[in-house]
């Protein structure tokens, strides 16, 4: 009981410390705010030894971590150097704060603009990747918001290091060192507490495994911005072009299969089926598990393993493929319609109309026409860096940058006007 | 028990009709949906006289309503005729989905876009005002998304019967008649059924009393739009031209008490206190209850009563006013930082600098200049009708009309470009 109660009252500590934070950093300057930024790379790179044991600390506690999260928790002079420039190519993107998004004179005379602002105080909840302490610190400031981390716990001496850096910067560009705070608290109860505030925190953005993100979705009271997986998929049309789909898929499957906007599900239209199955076996066969349906696994031989109704739901994050023939574009759509995620889809035609019928038809945050899945990404999409994807529709849909994190408010200007 | 479930298998099945139906109408074409919505306002205006028999027996049934809320319910020839007016309106708005926000090539020529698309599936809950069931249908319609509507109790029959006119019209259109929905349902276990239905239903707005919203707030999963109250200020500056002063306090307070954006405390700078107070006393003491503290007190004799530290909170809706006086600008930005909703507030000076500091440093979702707070309405800031208004900043902040119905997605056309 005391426990539970000390942990409401420092977790609400953190939240209205942000909170007054926030009204300061919203009146800063985008001079103030750039040159924090700037201080915050320079003191990345400057501490890159008290890091780097910081994380050699983190990496002896977590032995027992799978290997590719340990990849992710590890830092090296490289990986330092990387973070400390991403920070300093937020401070490069255009200023968003100010900008007037829409603005007319109304009948009566009143002046009346949307102005971007701030949205206040932003929540980020993610695992052990240390790289979105000083991404999500970075692009939160760049909107003139305050941000609450909350990263993971294997991470904790990592982010504790990183944040020394990030807070030296603000101070030294006169800005509170509250306005990038991280909650040492790694239980999930601190999670369960923080979410409610909805009086002192604007947006949760939970970043991580399925688990973690449906835990925050179930006990928020904030907003919440989120995208619980990504089952991408490719539709290879009958009028493709096969080497531009062999190109495709290979790209979506292969370069970076533990990522959301890795290929997932391959549908390959009925008509081109004998054409392109033995193709992808040939190009694919010995990299990747194949999982198809009857005509797949007729068309491809024995080295394609059944696919089960629940392939069809797979975010597999490996290299395991599951390939299915439909029929033609409708076969697609409904295909993605029933088992998609709302995250990138991509069409390989070399005709034209198909592919605009796709674009309207298929709901998803990011449509394709050949192109790879794994360009679904704020950076590759010119948003400049990503704070997260969102695949539900309100505030944003898809890759979110730091525009995401701001909003605009009504500023109406008159001479005195009355309602009649 | 078999009534809670019967209850929730009732409301599953009208989000789940909604959701197929939203598919529908996302996929309709403009001319479809205006079609519709022209449809809808002849049926309304052709069956006033069931309309008029249905309103008739609702308020037979709630005869100890208070007199405002039985006035909103009240239809008459007239009313209608707003009613089928204001769908026609909608219908003549320029066309949302389709569009492209922004577009841009990147350096490897991915041609990248986003274009707005319906949110999907709307959830209104209101009071018994049933302009709200043709308000509301027509604008989720021309943002092409499905409605399930859920007003108040009193309300059912007329809301019925309008109902039936909305879905003549979409049939009439070829659309389905369940894209525009009512849940039968008045109590309050069924809202809280519904806003749990987050993969049926894209937003909920609730409208009315803070009780029922802070009650949808506390049992969504649903994302949210709303507002619990305008506690709406204007501050008459050392420097304001009192003549102007006056008309907008009066037009803001007086006009139409009863609505969110109507003033309830006015600060005044201590500087004119001595001159503007005698006067306000002047123009509205006979009219408007003023609560004043200590120094609007002495300034304006025993009419104004003593303000308590609950007034600055207050959302009287009434011909009540708090009266306060403040040190200067910063003295107003404090008030209103520590009391405010965030919805309306309105400076009135002839000092430009002053006004354009006041726009940048109060935080309010409408911020004015020399015009009276009833203008914080979609229509007079020219969104056309509006659905709600949102104090809250995720997505919409302040009045919100169609557009707030939709959201974009990123389109990616290429010509077989893979990621490095």
């Amino acid at each position: 009981m005391t426990q539970a109660f000390d942990r409401a009252q420092a977790v609400q500590g953190v939240a209205k410390a942000a909170r007054q934070a926030a009204r300061i950093v919203a009146k800063s300057t985008a001079a103030q705010r750039t040159e924090a930024l700037r201080a915050i790379a320079a003191a990345i790179a400057d501490q890159r030894a008290d890091i780097l044991a910081a994380n050699a600390r983190d990496l002896a506690a977590a032995a027992s971590l799978a290997p590719a999260m340990r990849d992710r928790l590890t830092l090296d002079e490289r990986r330092i150097t990387a973070l400390a420039r991403a920070v300093a190519e937020v401070a490069d993107q255009p200023e968003l704060l100010g900008r007037v998004d829409h603005h007319e004179t109304r009948p009566n005379g009143l002046d009346v603009s949307r102005v971007r602002i701030p949205l206040g105080v932003v929540l980020m909840i993610y695992e052990a990747r240390p790289n979105v302490t000083t991404d999500a610190a970075a692009l939160c400031l760049k909107a003139g918001n305050a941000c609450i981390l909350r990263g993971g716990r294997e991470a904790l001496e990592s982010n504790r290091a990183l944040l020394r850096a990030v807070q030296q910067g603000l101070t030294r560009a006169g800005l509170p060192a509250e306005a990038v705070q991280l909650v040492p608290m790694t239980d999930r109860e601190a999670i369960a507490e923080l979410v409610k505030l909805d009086d002192l925190i604007d947006l949760c953005i939970p970043r991580g495994g399925e688990g973690l993100i449906r835990y925050v979705a179930e006990h928020a009271r904030v907003p919440v911005i989120k995208h619980y997986k990504g089952v991408c998929h490719v539709f290879v049309h009958a009028e493709a072009d096969l080497d531009v789909a062999e190109r495709i898929v290979e790209n979506a499957k292969v370069q970076r299969p533990g990522v959301c906007n890795a290929l997932e599900t391959l549908l390959i239209d009925r008509a081109i089926a004998p054409a392109f199955v033995p193709r992808l076996v040939a190009r694919l066969g010995n990299r990747v598990e194949l999982r198809g349906d009857e005509t797949v696994q007729r068309l491809g031989g024995p080295s394609i393993k059944p696919a089960s109704e629940e392939d069809w739901y797979a975010e597999y994050l490996d290299l395991i493929l599951a390939v299915r023939v439909v029929d033609g574009l409708a076969g697609a759509v409904a295909h993605i319609e029933r088992y998609g995620s709302n995250h990138t889809e991509s069409i390989v035609t070399r005709n034209t109309q198909v592919a605009e019928q796709f674009v309207r038809d298929v709901d998803s945050s990011t449509v394709m026409v050949n192109a790879s899945t794994r360009f679904a990404d704020g950076g590759e999409l010119g948003l400049g860096a990503e704070i997260g994807i969102s695949t539900t529709r309100l505030h944003a849909y898809g890759p979110m940058g730091a525009e995401g994190l701001t909003t605009t408010k009504f500023v109406v200007r008159g001479s005195g006007q009355v309602r009649s």
